[in-house]
């Protein structure tokens, strides 16, 4: 049963009335954002006037550090979100165990010993197999894109390809191209492999570099051999590809101790808001726990993860308990699995059709520009957006802010095919890619004020999404909407 | 004898009666912008419609790569030099032997090994000596500045001192603020030594960090006991400093096989475009051709080696000889030494009264912005302002430009006792401090377009020094100055 269907018949048109005229002037008297205008701006001076996100972003980074699936560190990062919540007396605190994929990098390195030795920045590519101890040393051959290495085939056998493909600048209308840069990551070694390489290269997904190698997961296909890949600096594979256009030969020795163990045991993370007068209709906001193994995870998703638990600590503090529950959900083994969201979706099957929504922060600490919006059913995803483009105007105190349809996030996303309405959290994005998977992810790189920023959106939204009168989604009755 | 003078008088006052004007509007009709004002516009369009500085820099960066004094690189590129400058058909193209330093950094790591185990991005700093071969493990104690250190006193003694002092962000009126944060680099370990450190570590002098580490020079009080000294990268300053401030003890390894070896034969390399009238008199351009050991030296100063000789490239391909002869002079061993710049103002003593002016250019390669001047004699130095200023105007085609007074190159410093007018290349520099003496100053970093404008800028104030009818800086007769 849907409760809220029963709380709209019950509290009349006043909110429903005006879901169809966000979008103009002014909001209305019966509109969310003129119902909840108080408690935003309550919320918001309270988060900018002081909080503890920065300290808990601080306290994961710098003594727990990098938490990849399968490290003592990510447990470590379980056993401190359990105990930073029940410190801030949340309720339901609890860690849900998921097994999750255990990956080791061991020692690497990628050496190019002719025309000259010189030493290049790496890092293997998560899943990958390593090699024989003494390397693979092979030549490069060096191809822009898939069709490039199509064209030339077989002449690929036995060589290392490099694929030198580059991100585009970011854009401020197209973003920052990173989908179809990081399909040479993910599928670069079994293309490579298919035409006989005995190793992939790629260049490392980004447009800026300062000799800066970043990982990330790959995948094998399960059709073709598989062979050790490894991303490279933009200024090593510029290095590669500009000798050998110049008919250089490039000799690479590639070592990598990479293997696969057997799953390890890791958790979700949870701790709740609990509702004052629906308590089992639940709204989800949190990040993944887990990071790459390299830098600690500060942008993705430790930022994600402490303004998830700093939104309800807030609230709780300022005694502003909402109809619903607000449930923090830290996600492990986003970064190669997805173990955690999915997890997550299967143990709370029996309640998922109580999931109001789902709000995930993965796009780093940045300034906060809104929220996107996505819904299997479109008639709710439309009503959905009215109303969230109703709410967003409520965070203008923190800067510009919209709301559209658009992708939410991996750990919330197999939530989707049940109808939850599921939101993204979104940031300016103009330099996320620079950081992302590389040692350079670190607590230096986040601003105090723009993750109190990040704090006061998420709680404001999670807030009136967790207390308005009707879910979020549900479409006015003829009734209503007549009115 | 100043052959200038003699000129001067004989072609009276048209030049300098308007030496005193240059600042005021449009230049009249006697002032150095109106008398070359076709000339510039030819050698910038010349430069501007394509040019081999380019290929001349990626030859450099690709075929040789980095070129520490002392390394075969360096020999090769100078080989390189001399034999490119032959093929452009430039006159008296020599390598005149220097004796330089000959530091090698060998293998290095440093590793926290407490409170957990993370591999710190470092570089040895030039000169450094080495550890023994098991390295040097000790609890690491954090400073800010000279004073923090003052304050600890022998509470350091026995530990690994990191002085964590911030480079500034840039700044548009103030600059890069490298001066007083490379004190630390430069003077760290002996500061540290004083008080019984066993090692210092120094954050990377640079604003912008992608977990990157600067190498550049230091130097050892010879009262004090010499220790080995890194700079480790902005990330890893940060998380020790925020570790200790939490309290946390950490300890770090620190290996460096550094040493330093007898001095090593290396070269200036020079190569002139012959003056016509005065080929006796001349216009030194240049920059330095050796680099650090990482990266390829592409902005410091591989740019500003190939901007000179292409500029020389450029005048007689299009037959513009001036009066004076323009050498290019590609010292070695700025870097670590000073020794190519020492002995070429040693080695040309007898010749030194006839240089009239040198132009370096060491700030890597951007939207050029005009030149500094400094001169031992003020009223020489006044007079050559007033007529620098003058003659960038003709460059602005390529921006906005200006002339002031300010330092203007290592290497050509030696030069400044002898009265020789000292110009400094000034390129935009917001960013130039991110690349330099690290892995990723390398040819990606250099827009070709910016290279082509800092060759014409050059081409054209070295021709024109080359070919005003008097000495820059000579000041005006009494006749011609009441005119």
């Amino acid at each position: 049963m849907r409760s809220g269907l029963l709380l709209t018949l019950a509290l009349g048109c006043t909110f429903l009335s005006t879901s169809h005229v966000v979008a103009a002037g002014d909001p209305g008297d019966g509109s969310l954002a003129a119902r909840y205008k108080a408690d935003a701006r309550r919320i918001i001076d309270a988060v900018m006037a002081g909080n503890d996100a920065y300290n808990k972003l601080e306290t994961l980074c710098i003594e727990i550090g990098h938490r990849l699936s399968g490290s003592p560190q990510l447990e470590r990062a379980v056993e401190w979100a359990v105990a930073a919540m029940k410190k801030d007396g949340q309720q339901n605190v609890r860690a849900e165990r998921v097994m999750v994929p255990h990956w080791v990098r061991g020692s690497e390195s990628a050496t190019m010993i002719s025309p000259r030795r010189e030493s290049l920045e790496m890092l293997g590519l998560g899943r990958s197999i390593g090699t024989p101890p003494e390397g693979i040393t092979a030549p490069v051959v060096v191809v822009k894109d898939k069709e490039h290495l199509a064209r030339i085939g077989k002449a690929a056998a036995g060589k290392i390809v490099l694929f030198n493909f580059p991100m585009p600048p970011y854009d401020p209308e197209r973003g920052a191209g990173y989908g179809q840069t990081v399909f040479y990551r993910t599928n670069g070694a079994s293309l490579a492999a298919a035409q006989g390489a005995v190793a992939a290269l790629v260049r490392s997904v980004t447009a800026k570099s300062l000799h800066t190698a970043h990982t990330g997961a790959m995948r094998y296909d399960p059709e073709i051999p598989k062979i050790p890949t490894a991303a490279v600096s933009i200024e090593d594979a510029e290095t590669i590809a500009r000798m050998t256009k110049r008919g250089i030969e490039v000799v690479v020795n590639l070592k990598m101790e990479a293997k696969t163990l057997p799953d390890a045991p890791s958790a979700n993370v949870i701790g709740e808001l609990r509702g004052r007068t629906h308590p089992e209709e639940i709204v989800v906001i949190g990040g993944h726990l887990d990071s790459w193994d390299v830098g600690h995870g500060a942008h993705d998703d430790g930022g994600g993860c402490v303004i998830a638990m700093e939104a309800i600590n807030v609230l709780r503090k300022l005694n502003m308990i909402p109809r619903r529950t607000i449930r923090v959900v830290l996600f492990t083994n986003e970064e190669n699995g997805l173990a955690g969201g999915k997890a997550y979706a299967a143990d709370h099957a029996g309640e998922m059709k109580n999931h109001v929504a789902a709000i995930e922060s993965d796009s780093g600490i940045f300034q906060p520009r809104g929220y996107s919006l996505e819904c299997e059913n479109d008639a709710y995803e439309k009503v959905a957006l009215d109303q969230l483009s109703d709410i967003v105007r409520l965070l203008s105190p923190l800067g510009p802010m919209d709301a559209k349809l658009g992708g939410s996030g991996a750990d919330i996303g197999p939530m989707k095919p049940e109808g939850v309405v599921l939101l993204g959290h979104r940031v300016e994005g103009s330099t996320y890619f620079d950081y992302h998977h590389t040692a350079a992810d670190t607590i230096d790189k986040i601003d105090p004020v723009l993750l109190s920023k990040n704090v006061a959106a998420i709680a404001t939204v999670a807030y009136i999404l967790a207390d308005m009168p009707d879910r979020i989604g549900t479409p006015p009755t003829p009734d209503a909407s007549s009115h």
